[in-house]
């Protein structure tokens, strides 16, 4: 894939938006970050320590001299207190309604960046430059921004649409493999909600960092992210919808949730959820034992845990489900699979079955 | 005017909401808090101290038992740290994404609970029930929600619609005095802006909280801010839009942050402001001597200021203008009268003008 060949639209009217795929960050950002300048637009960017470490030349290349924030690493760093940090620098540096903010980063970067810039002066523009492949392949496409309070995670944030996002898989060669592999989890999931070949083909052979196939692969996930959220932007759809791309992750957030933020990587959270889901789709009757064992092969063989590392209590998982925003008055409603690549959302799952899937992931 | 005969709509679009007005709040509000409690959705109030005390009974018997947090009055609860504590408030009240909050209370409390209406969950509903004369004209209508950070007001925030605004003109009862005159700063800057009919009427005989006219002058303003925010919801107009509503503020936000708030009551800085944006008008050669003194009379008469109490530095004021929000690059740009009842939005206004008319307000 050549530096600017690679480009996929985003479409919401007026604020639609391009995702630029390329190797380096620099070749695919150049031109864009260039014009704001030439426009008299000054920019700011957000990042974590480790990838200021990690990636410094490379982003300097890209963005020049802006002013730079350097945020801690870790899901503790989504909260009000670093978001008023943000806030205040994007004050110091005298950013107006025409700056422009770059989040730089993986999902927490992305995430708190974005809804610093969706608040700032009650809304600038952002550009997303995700740096992990969790943040390529979800957390940067879509608009959801947002922090975590004290009762759960992305309960307080916005819809902020990026004004552009720059897909830079070169830098994923500083990337740490357990983070690589979490975000396998999201590929697993898009191959499972919406497209049986992407899935065969991890069953086939497992991507890795330097597969020849993963540009394309993160480029199909982008793909088929966008088509969801242009249908359903707000996640206002009854039924499937944006609701969709929550495969797995009920079951998910609840494990981060009673665990505390840390022990598990989300993407780990997501891929005991993902085979959590197939086991419960199973119970519902919708797809086979066969399939779950598929699932279960793939997510293992991409360095990700099926079932829960230590037992946890099944109450705390329950009430942590309960408790998630997806939660519509206290009712469970689940994403679940028709077929490997078919999925709806079901509401009123019976908790019996709820908990049964929890015990065979490992909860007591 | 009846309890329910009176409701004014902000059109727009799928935003569009009802303002509803009479004397007794449970009288407007109980039809539509009733609908929310059979639909099953779950509501929440946020409110102040002092309103609490003097209007406890009125808010229970419009509003039920629904929770209630209660903030400390004043500038300074407009804080990050304040909206931390709402969002807690939701969160352990399990309010969902059809949970309504209700703002009710002055511009502290509507900017602050709608911002935190906007972030809960990424976006729920809420209702501005506004108890000042100053929100009911201005802050509850609009959609402007936000906070202070500690370079300066309302930095961070949300264009958030209300779903409904509930004006029982009963509340104003027990409202101070000076902060009925703050308000009043409001009022007499819709006349300015547009409705030279309105100012005459202020200049006739001054408004007061025994007015009979009062119902009738507080819908008049809403209607023009109505259909100035129909016209340019979030701000955009290059020319004239919703940034004519800051009529006289350019000057009172200095006056604000100069001083630190709490010395002018924002009403009080905004009578200034109004006295000062005449007296540059008349230096642009748009208004005459004698408008300046219309103005200044005006203001007067509805016991505000129209020059400083206090002398504060010149350079202090201009600082704090060219930091404001709605400077662009740095320029000075201001809303001017073109004759009382009629303003525009001017850029490039020559600094020396602006200071000469600071040293005017009492600058120096």
């Amino acid at each position: 894939m050549s530096d600017t060949s690679a480009s996929l639209t985003v479409r919401l009217g007026e604020r639609s938006y391009p995702i630029r795929f390329g190797k380096d960050l620099a070749g695919i950002a150049r031109d864009e970050i260039g014009a704001l300048a030439r426009d008299g637009r000054s920019i700011a960017v957000v990042t974590d320590r480790n990838l200021a470490r990690a990636q410094g030349p490379a982003l300097k290349a890209a963005l020049g001299g802006a002013p730079v924030i350097e945020l801690a690493p870790g899901e503790e760093t989504k909260s009000l207190a670093e978001l008023g940090r943000v806030l205040d620098f994007m004050a110091a540096q005298r950013l107006d309604r025409a700056s422009v903010l770059v989040a730089a980063g993986g999902g927490v970067v992305g995430d708190l960046a974005g809804f610093a810039a969706a608040a700032y002066q009650r809304g600038i523009d952002f550009v997303q430059i995700p740096t992990t492949l969790l943040a390529m392949v979800d957390s940067s496409v879509g608009g959801k921004t947002g922090i975590n309070l004290k009762a759960g995670k992305n309960l307080a944030g916005a819809f902020h649409q990026p004004r552009a996002v720059f897909i830079a898989t070169g830098m994923l060669g500083t990337l740490p493999p357990r983070e690589f592999a979490a975000g396998m989890a999201e590929v697993i999931k898009y191959g499972l909600l919406a497209d049986a070949a992407l899935f065969e083909q991890l069953e086939r052979e497992p991507l890795t960092v330097s597969s020849p196939e993963l540009a394309a692969v993160i480029r199909r996930c982008c793909e088929i992210k966008a088509r969801i959220v242009e249908a359903d932007e707000r996640e206002l759809a009854r039924e499937g919808g944006r609701a969709l791309l929550n495969l797995g992750h009920t079951f998910g957030h609840a494990i981060e949730q009673a665990t505390g933020y840390g022990v598990y990587l989300h993407g780990e959270a997501v891929a005991i959820g993902l085979a959590a889901a197939a086991r419960l789709s199973e119970k519902l009757g919708s797809i086979s034992r066969d399939d779950v064992a598929r699932v279960e092969r793939v997510v293992a063989a991409h360095a990700l845990p099926a079932r829960l590392r230590e037992p946890l209590p099944l109450a705390a998982l329950m009430t942590a489900m309960t408790r998630d925003k997806k939660a519509r008055s206290g009712a469970l409603r689940f994403v679940v699979l028709n077929a490997i690549g078919d999925s709806a959302t079901k509401p009123d799952v019976p908790p019996a079955l709820v908990e049964e899937t929890w015990r065979e992931a490992g909860a007591t």
